[in-house]
């Protein structure tokens, strides 16, 4: 083939696109029959015809190409497909005709559960794009980005700022977003830990991005022992503070910054207390955009092979909701540090060379001494104090007395449907529920759920 | 009341429990209709009259009784159910109608996978008693008890002897058992470490066990620095050995054993590679049965709360099988440390506050390009190389084109269905599948099953 007719058929592709971007049906028609190649054709930063129609919202050019059998899953260079670019313009009549994937994932995997909840800190907002951790002249450039966004920590608490009103009324918190030029000097000193997020996802399906024209802002936390009323002054705005109740302050975030925050103190809460290497004794440095620590030791074991003693620590927790065998009462208990008259789902970290459901079953016996038949994963929850999975699960009771291990809580008790719903409900509480953030809330109104209507 | 009516109450209980054990259901009619109270009476170790029926293999006492609303839940002082005691005495009859647990767990749990696959390293062949870890009188007592298993560990690998075949044969590995006498000397050793791994589990519903008249054994797991020629010689088996292709050898376990070297080797891998505080960089000693290290640094604030540092670590991992949004094909990778030509699922780490279904969004993406929407837990299995809980999912593509990362895997590739059935079957196979006691295997053949009978 020559260059010539390389061009050739380029143009054609060329002119095929364009009629698909401008709504041109009838020469989109008339090319395909002449050339049915053309269909999944690319142009500039991959754009196929079907994502051109769907950006510029023509509905019948996408149903004819979709009806000519056209790759719908196909992506193009910012890894959008045509679904993703006509949600995003807001064309839904688009994509729910490219959509229909819920119809199609219930076929494939009939046994999953589309609209899983999703739980407090679980939001991932930012991209983690992992593979630039180890990129250092990237992330130095970032660093220095006037986009770039940075998160100020102390003690692993982060700077927010909170509403006017009395800080206990339950307003929302917000992080305290710093540039570059604001921060640069923490960054110089050695006791500072500074942490790459990620960054922003890419919501607009521009073409500029590819060129790195324009790439989204990236996000940096930083940890620092500096004075906290001095760091409190580098805030324009009034009620900044760094919470000390981190239990309750934690939870008043929106979903967004939540899931953010979830990251950031876990990351910072293994390094505040990993800094020396736990195979030799010496101190490390961290590395990776802070996702790992490498001993300075240069004859320590941990720097041949791969050891998880230089990896941030993820501990898996099972939290479960026991349903009694009659389906209408269901096993909660108390642990003595609760606010009075609180109740909530048993739980406790899952132990080495131990499944998840063996875990929900000796938690539940040595805790209650009840005895767990089948378990069900529900959904699982990030907590950040300081870097838990909290790995959520319904349960089958097998047994029902109830014998309480006086070491782990202080109460447990068999409540039936009636009293959790009104308790949830605040009418006739029997009981306090635990917060709405928390998985133990949503395990139990997934319960409730099953069989009646909150 | 007076003792004697409580003598007198105690005396109609007895003879009521007697008429259960008896048969005697004419008897067991007479007093019940008198004396409706008696039905949930106990008498001697809490055994019911239920359990008394089910034990002697009654089965019109066990059904009059289950008639007239006893309770089939409560538990005799040894935390069996009269299901668990008809169960071990083999009256398969009476445990059916006890039983239906699967019926009623199905109606009180409509979701729950009743019949979930067990893997390999799964299984809880010991009752660990973590409550027994922090009491340092009953560990001493079991160490020396002349019933206690002791396995022997050196660098982490199990002393096993292997069938007189050829070891690539395939043959069973199997565990080499001590007693005290043979490794008393080695406990008073500094570098060794000791691990609590449970007693046995309980089979006999004797009375006998309550008094503690005959505790089920306990087993310990030791690590020894001691030269590995001179530990073989304390076995009085011939083919004995410490295993140096751990990632094979480990894999040769029954089912039983397979659970215990999970636990043990995950806890002592902690131990060799966490001898150090990560917090301070002071040594630290072995505290509750090994489950716990404490540093020796008065000062250091681990000692102050609860702190992970100071606990067996456990890594969860994200294990997928990504399903075609057609349903038809499976996405799978190899590795360039794999044999050649396997191909298995994609897997990775779970990060600091993620969920694990955004770790396996984004580590299909961040390996193979491909986008995935939902997620579905299937099992999980503990992998103690050197202390993970691989967590198993199915997760269905939204969008198809791979771009491999190569610096994660070597390749990924779509494979039709009945490809993978033959390669499975073995007739004619078009990639090498991972072994039977991965969980890879396992989520594979689970899709294979999903539809279809393999
Ligand atoms: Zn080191
Ligand atoms: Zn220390």
């Amino acid at each position: 083939m020559t260059s010539l007719q390389l061009s050739a058929k380029e143009e054609m592709v060329e002119r095929f696109l364009d009629a698909a971007a401008r709504g041109d049906m009838i020469q989109v028609s008339t090319m395909l029959s002449q050339s049915p190649s053309l269909i999944n054709q690319t142009g500039y930063s991959g754009w196929s015809a079907l994502m051109l129609g769907a950006r510029n919202g023509h509905y019948p050019v996408v149903e004819a190409l979709l009806s000519h059998g056209c790759d719908k899953f196909s992506v193009n260079s910012s890894s959008q497909t045509a679904y993703d670019i006509a949600k995003f313009w807001g064309h839904r009549h688009i994509s729910n005709l490219l959509g229909h994937t819920e119809d199609r994932c219930q076929r494939v995997l009939p046994g999953a559960d589309l609209h899983q909840q999703e739980n407090y800190f679980s939001r991932e907002t930012l991209d983690r794009l992992s593979a630039k951790r180890t990129d250092e002249g990237w992330l130095e450039d970032k660093q220095s980005d006037p986009n770039t966004v940075y998160l100020l920590f102390s003690n692993c608490s982060p700077m927010v700022s909170s509403p006017l009103e009395d800080r206990n009324a339950g307003g929302e918190n917000q992080l305290c977003r710093f540039r570059y030029e604001t921060v640069k000097d923490l960054l110089q000193k050695p006791a500072t830990v500074l942490i790459f997020l990620g960054v922003e996802r890419r919501k607009e399906p521009s073409a500029q991005t590819v060129d790195g024209v324009r790439e989204p802002p990236a996000w940096f936390a930083i940890n620092t022992d500096e004075d906290t009323a001095e760091l409190l002054k580098r805030c324009r705005e009034k009620n900044c503070c760094f919470p000390k109740t981190l239990n309750r302050d934690l939870l008043k975030f929106s979903e967004e910054e939540a899931g953010v925050v979830a990251q950031a103190r876990s990351v910072l809460a293994w390094h505040s207390r990993y800094s020396f290497c736990p195979t030799c004794g010496s101190s490390t440095r961290s590395m990776e955009g802070g996702y790992k620590r490498s001993c300075l030791n240069s004859d320590c074991r941990s720097l041949k092979g791969v050891h998880n003693t230089c990896y941030p620590r993820v501990d898996p927790v099972v939290i479960m909701l026991v349903i009694h065998p009659d389906g209408n009462q269901c096993l909660l208990g108390r642990k003595n540090i609760f606010p009075v008259g609180m109740f909530s789902c048993l739980a406790g970290f899952i132990e080495p060379g131990e499944t998840l459901e063996e875990a929900v079953r000796r938690e539940v016996e040595e805790e209650s001494g009840v005895k767990v038949g089948p378990v069900q994963y529900i959904s699982c929850q990030p907590w950040p104090m300081p870097s838990s999975l909290m790995i959520g699960c319904l349960s089958v009771a097998i047994s029902t007395d109830i014998k309480v291990d006086e070491k782990e809580i202080e109460e447990a008790r068999w409540f039936p449907r009636q009293q959790v719903i009104d308790s949830f409900r605040g009418t006739r509480p029997a009981f306090t529920v635990p917060p709405r953030q928390t998985i133990a809330h949503q395990l139990v109104r997934h319960w409730i759920g099953m069989t009646s209507n909150l």
